[in-house]
């Protein structure tokens, strides 16, 4: 089965925003087993956009549309879809409902009266319920043809799409993908596809592909068979042989499971609390251990301690220390975390101090160099790193930095 | 005059990478007053490829593709091109030359043979060096048809773009566009558009176009004229009007300005520190203000009070305050932007806690309840916000908030 994408927006025209969608779904429907042939990126112009979804149809089976749903004006995408696939337009019930509830549980009052335009659905079309917005998600069918149409923002038309469109493509497709991921840190993507060149080359089914994250690659593991219990079985021995290679670099086998939670599980498992202290990170990294529902059992609390004062006031980093080697320094990096974890009571601590850039380089203290520091049950460890790229670049590999030296402290003084 | 972009490639097609090429062929076009109207991406199959190519072809002035041009079987751009404009291929000197010297500078002893297929370039075309690659761009032209190829790698195709075919498509289009950002916090999409219904309707240069964003609005103004002067010229009165209109709502009026920066540089304005008490946004928001380089004049340290032990003791919430009414209430978010004010000695604190879920909630105190503390000069402000969406909207949207909160506090009591 052939699938296509048609995503609709002035902003993707004009080059304001990256086009994340077309990936997101590329994705999303490569596991599915379809074969993508075509993108096509149209404005809010009601006959390029009709142009645009009768070819995708002729030549497609599914035609999946992202944005264009929204309250204004300029939102044609249903019209046109409905137009084309000759169902009216009426209000939906439900719809009408939910979208009154969305907005009476913001508490607002007056309702903007376009909102109402998202009530309405072409007839006979399957609706999609939105729970992040207003705009509902719609399903047309007709002479074997599909149009599956999502809102824009990635914030709705993710949680949609896996909810609500996977399982609907997934039962119109005979064989199967299954495909499970291998994610690691502490190591780097050249290195990591080094070490399984072979099974990279010799396999085709299940393939293994390799993706960079920050601090982080994740391999993923891809087999196509009639049902899920062949394919699984085509990736058991692949699983087994990547264990054997990684090792601890791995640190989970979940697709799901980030880094962050990987290491809150692992302080639970331990029945360790931790804490953090960073410089420029400026609370990242606690936001990201905030990430995890249910943190408030391993992480209580946190200190961002931007300026030297408040690394001396907060977790008790000695002036002297500050004064011979610096802020951004191994020792400073230490005592953030020792402070910490004297200061909070906590069982480990990571701290982060860094220059992150654009400003405060030096020759002897170039952007990008970072230190990281982890105490854990009396023991510390402290990493120097040196990353490239812009402030939020340095910033976000910080994070994944701290996350897996604290992964790796845990580790090592675990008690079993 | 209109343009097209066509990218090509198989992980574009299987979602593997994030199409950012396109986004800024696009923005270029866009600043180079060329209309986009369709952007396509096809694999490397020679049949659809020469259809994208012909399609585009016939519908638009310059067609722009990207991809394709590298040593290998799969790379087909330029010999499709080629055949749809009629033009032989054949070796070109200084291509092979430049290849040469390329891996020379490199150290590579073997070259392979492959590498060659990129010194052939069509008849007629105008060669553009890659700087930092293989593959030359090249412009091919026929009865009032430009198709423009360059390399994928960004590193490769943006340089190639703003050194060689800028200044091509340039001198080819005699309007340009320009155009000016108005972003506004505190306010609704639906709500900020209705305000400037007439003025959308009315308009059609310039044009002005809505974004939303979480927690803020972006109005898009865009004048095409003959010449800058001339469309600032359009664009200003617009941009009177929507300050008119909109006025505290608008937080800045340039384009690369965030809403942390807006808010550091008022702190800056008003020579006030700040510092930030988290509940369920667990540091996101310290890490936002800490986006801003150079914030540390303004931000020294922030808290992470994830816990209600942390709020006591951090902060000095009340005992009684977290039995009575709990963390999650007015009264605990005015505390602790009190408390971290005392504790810290910062001019304005600003506090979250909410329930971002999916647990924790209840009925009296749904997910999604969020108490925005602020205090500034001695007075305080709490709001509370129902926020809907999944745990990290609802933390995204605190920080909005609560930047936006901030500001509020610091323009109501400033001192001029």
């Amino acid at each position: 089965m052939t699938a296509e994408l048609i995503s609709v927006g002035t902003e993707l025209l004009l080059g304001n925003i990256v086009n994340t969608n077309a990936a997101f779904l590329a994705r999303e429907c490569a596991g599915l087993g379809l074969s993508v042939y075509y993108q096509t990126t149209v404005g809010d112009n009601p006959q390029r956009l009709e142009a645009a979804v009768r070819q995708a149809l002729s030549r497609s089976d599914v035609v999946i549309l992202s944005g264009g749903l929204g309250p204004t004006q300029d939102d044609l995408t249903k019209e046109i879809t409905a137009s084309v696939f000759g169902s009216a337009l009426k209000e939906d019930a439900h719809t009408r409902e939910r979208i009154q509830a969305y907005f009476d549980a913001r508490g607002t009052k007056e309702i903007a009266e376009n909102n109402w335009k998202q009530a309405v659905v072409p007839e006979g079309a399957l609706v999609l319920d939105n729970e992040n917005g207003t705009a509902p998600g719609l399903i047309l069918e007709k002479d074997g043809k599909t149009a599956v149409l999502l809102p824009g923002p990635p914030g709705e038309l993710i949680p949609m799409f896996r909810k609500a469109v996977y399982p609907y493509l997934h039962r119109k497709q005979p064989e199967i993908i299954v495909s499970e991921m291998v994610k690691l840190c502490g190591i780097g993507e050249s290195r990591a596809e080094q070490m399984i060149t072979d099974l990279i080359e010799k396999q085709s089914n299940p393939t293994i592909a390799t993706y960079a994250k920050t601090g982080e690659v994740h391999l993923r593991v891809t087999a196509r068979a009639a049902d899920r219990e062949a394919a699984e079985l085509l990736i058991k021995p692949v699983l087994k042989e990547l264990g054997a290679r990684f090792g601890e670099f791995i640190y989970t086998m979940e697709e799901k499971v980030t880094l962050e939670e990987a290491v809150a599980s692992l302080l639970k498992e331990q029945g360790l609390t931790v804490t953090t202290v960073e410089s420029c990170t400026g609370g990242l990294l606690a936001g990201r251990l905030v990430n995890v529902a249910g943190v408030s059992e391993v992480f209580k609390q946190g200190f961002v301690t931007y300026s030297n004062k408040a690394k001396r006031k907060l977790v008790g980093v000695k002036k002297a220390t500050l004064r011979e080697v610096g802020a951004v320094s191994e020792r400073t990096a230490r005592e953030m975390a020792r402070g910490a974890v004297l200061a909070t009571g906590a069982d480990a601590a990571v701290s982060v101090t860094g220059i992150a850039g654009p400003d405060g380089g030096t020759e002897e203290k170039p952007v990008g160099l970072v230190y990281i520091g982890v105490a854990v049950r009396g023991q510390t460890w402290v990493q120097e790193c040196h990353f490239t790229g812009n402030r939020a670049r340095i910033r976000e590999a910080s994070v994944a930095a701290a996350l897996t030296l604290l992964r790796k402290g845990i580790l090592e003084t675990a008690e079993n």
